[in-house]
């Protein structure tokens, strides 16, 4: 298999190493059949909505360069298999109530290739909490029950749970109402202090709050939580179910590659990967994009870089000025995922939180079980106290993080995986959490979603319904997809009446 | 606008008359513009399956005859507007949690096209039930949690309200357990005869499935309610968001219309409505479409006849004896679905239900306000009791089992607008129900998705995900007209070759 240079593992045998093995590195890197001025669309970055809108494109008959920074497809969401196991390096889980992806799901045939990452049959079946040197253990019901309440107590701000303020978290109206933005303006530390709260229920709170919005809950806004909540069904267990159960036996990278593969098929896909864009320059007729090493230009441009990367490309004309001001201002999600392969059955079941003091990991469950009989578990931590984990400097520290989980730190780990969000250049994060009052201050998200001359605009981060999520991607390369393809009609109309 | 033969609309001034006015009516009624026996693909029928199906292989570059016998597209889903205001004949209510369908509304930019049917604000806001003379008034909280508690009871199976049962709704092996078939096998009233419930309860249960149904409970299985359920996220609040609450303010028809207009728009489309499908005879090369007036011929063709009518059209090769099996056994739902307009505001937030002896009318339901300031009512009816209401053979008695529901049968009439499915030879039925054992005894939903030799087969009525509404057209739509794209592909690369 094809391997990437993103990503690190650590076993045993061979040490920490970076780079690993998936179906998202596609080779030959470069293919470009046309001569590189003469594209209809050139589709920069090839995670989901890049994908989407270059499989859109090619498959109703237009010639598409896709261009990638990195030496993969996936973006923010790819799966590596080790050891005959697909490890998610990024977004994960899936439902049929996620409708983008959802439809996608269908329409490859890979319903059946949908399972539940957890398995609640045994083993340390419970729910650990160490909370100031003490542990707690709960069974997994209720942890279900408790995490049912406290969630229930923060979105509680219309007397139904949210269903009032928000009963349609897709609407492109969204965050236009005052009293949404009022809630829009508080950070989720603000709403947890109007709450009254045992230190521990506030402990496992913060928590799960942390890792869902991936920062100090000081700079992450309630009115995400409020939509993320909506988006769920205004239900805890339904959360869960959406959020974090149903993933794919055969990975992301799978899934992905049937976009890429279907828009290869058509034999109107050139790309070029390792092709960091350097600048973007519309001169009203058609862009060019320029590359570390290359010149190529099209009639129409989508571009997929994420929020917090925009502000790195050079654009002429340049960017409107509130997309440069939230690229600035930036998502604040960095929240780190690992993954661990340990010979310890008996923690198939587990889930666990780490609170005060935070730990370099705050969350953990059993995610799957590998073919060599080993536990497969994932862990998320956030940068709560200051505490964030940088997996890669200090390996035995990370093993460390995940063995604090469990009871006299009884973990035989035989393999670490990850990749550093963080330290991503081409994505300066995780999935998207805007900051207090950025979905309403000012009109960021619609202007971002707007494009600029002959530049359009596509990104799971500024999506109407799942935001932030694969879902999300998937939607808004389709939108601007259809959009390019008018645009476009619309030109090929004018040409002919010549 | 243009206007449809189907549907009945009866007004003071005019009288009862046939034929509605509505976007779906496409004028002229034909455009042949390639040699009759020179397409990639004929699509029989223009129901969101068929244009689901055309307007994926029209915008993937393969010419299509779209063959439809109704005067109009839409199938079982069409509007007519009346007075400014969109009357929903059929199919209606929609949800970003139904994926195929959401992922359309966001294609085609009508998210904010979406609005609620309810409005509980003020008048006559109760839930009304009559039950054997008697009239008992609920408030419409008092309704939410009686639904809640007795649909609860009808699912409760497994201790896990279903979820433990059919934690994926919208997988293929659905149907394949022995415990589902079990269930699967038992008729609705069955079911309710395993319950202990109060005669009051029982009435309102009786009521509310046998409009869910559209048949007699004896005749419906009870394992499509599960199923039901367990796509409606296992919640009666839920259920009625997902399956009664959004619809579009401009009408279904206008929706469908962008399917038919992108088809159309790439120069590809085709299309002769009145259009009577006779027979489909596939020679192993090509298929020949025989319709009352003529002939036509393709490399492959989607039939996309739903399940009451499969048997009604000539197939050689014949059908798959399990199809025509499927087809003869048919699915269950006669169910009416009647609109009124009246001059009675107090009753916009109404709700109610008249059970025991049943009326022609069960179930009613405040559905908008018209721009005259008159209130639409929507009603269904089925045929408990042998009572089936047949709108159009009596129109004053359809009016008075209206005002049935109202105090004093104060309503003042203005419009009766509806489409009698029970006597459409087109659809023979509303959404599909199936009987009891037909989804697990044997496998008729996984041979009528096969294709046949060049004819494959795609409709609501054997969906995977949300069979039997809108969602489920668009999913097995595009689910065939992928198979039918990787075909063409195919043969192209023969003929390439040789």
């Amino acid at each position: 298999m094809n391997k990437s240079t993103d990503g690190f593992q650590w076993t045993e045998a061979a040490g920490l190493e970076s780079g690993l093995p998936t179906l998202g590195a596609i080779q030959p890197q470069q293919r470009i059949t046309k001569p590189k001025h003469s594209f209809d669309v050139i589709v920069i970055g090839a995670g989901y909505a890049g994908l989407t809108a270059a499989r859109d494109l090619t498959t109703s008959g237009h010639s598409v360069l896709l261009v990638e920074a990195r030496d993969r497809i996936g973006g923010r969401t790819w799966s590596s298999n080790l050891g005959g196991y697909p490890f998610e390096l990024g977004g994960t889980w899936v439902h049929w109530n996620q409708p983008h992806i959802y439809r996608e799901i269908s329409r490859y045939n890979l319903q059946d290739d949908l399972e539940n990452s957890h398995d609640l049959s045994g083993g340390i079946n419970s729910f650990v909490l160490k909370e100031d040197g003490n542990t707690h253990n709960f069974t997994r019901a209720q942890e279900g029950e408790l995490m049912s309440d406290l969630i229930g107590k923060l979105v509680n701000v219309d007397g139904a749970l949210g269903r009032k303020l928000m009963p349609m978290p897709g609407s492109p109206s969204l965050g236009k109402d005052e009293i949404f933005a009022k809630y829009d303006a508080m950070s989720l530390a603000d709403r947890i202090a109007q709450l009254d709260l045992t230190s521990t229920d506030k402990a496992i709170l913060e928590g799960f709050l942390s890792i869902t919005c991936g920062s100090k809950l000081e700079d992450a806004s309630f009115g995400e939580m409020l939509r993320w909540w909506a988006l769920n069904n205004y239900d805890m267990q339904l959360f869960m179910e959406l959020c974090l159960t149903y993933k794919f036996r055969s990975g992301q990278s799978n899934f992905a590659r049937k976009f890429f593969d279907e828009a290869l098929s058509t034999g109107r896909l050139d790309y070029a990967f390792r092709a960091v864009t350097r600048s973007v320059t519309d001169d009203g007729t058609s862009v060019t994009v320029t590359t570390g090493t290359d010149k190529f230009r099209a009639k129409r441009v989508v571009c997929t870089i994420p929020l917090n990367c925009l502000k790195d490309v050079s654009f002429s004309p340049p960017l409107h000025p509130l997309k440069l001001e939230a690229s600035k201002l930036g998502h604040v999600n960095q929240v780190s995922k690992t993954h661990v392969e340990c010979a310890n059955p008996e923690l198939r079941s587990l889930s666990g939180t780490i609170a005060r003091p935070y730990d370099k990991l705050t969350y953990i469950f059993g995610d799957g079980t590998t073919p060599a009989g080993n536990t497969h578990l994932v862990s998320f931590g956030s940068s709560l106290d200051g505490v964030h984990l940088q997996a890669e400097d200090d390996v035995e520290d990370t093993k460390r993080a995940f063995r604090a989980f469990v009871p006299d730190n009884q973990m035989d780990i035989k393999r670490v995986v990850f990749h550093n969000w963080s330290r991503d250049d081409f994505s300066k994060g995780a999935w998207e959490w805007l900051r207090p009052g950025m979905m309403s201050r000012k009109p960021y998200l619609d202007r971002l979603r707007e494009k600029q001359g002959n530049v359009h605009f596509a990104s799971a981060d500024w999506a109407f319904l799942w935001r932030g999520f694969i879902d999300g991607g998937i939607e808004d390369g389709a939108r601007v997809a259809m959009d390019v393809k008018t645009d476009l009609a619309r030109i090929a109309g004018r040409s002919s009446r010549l």
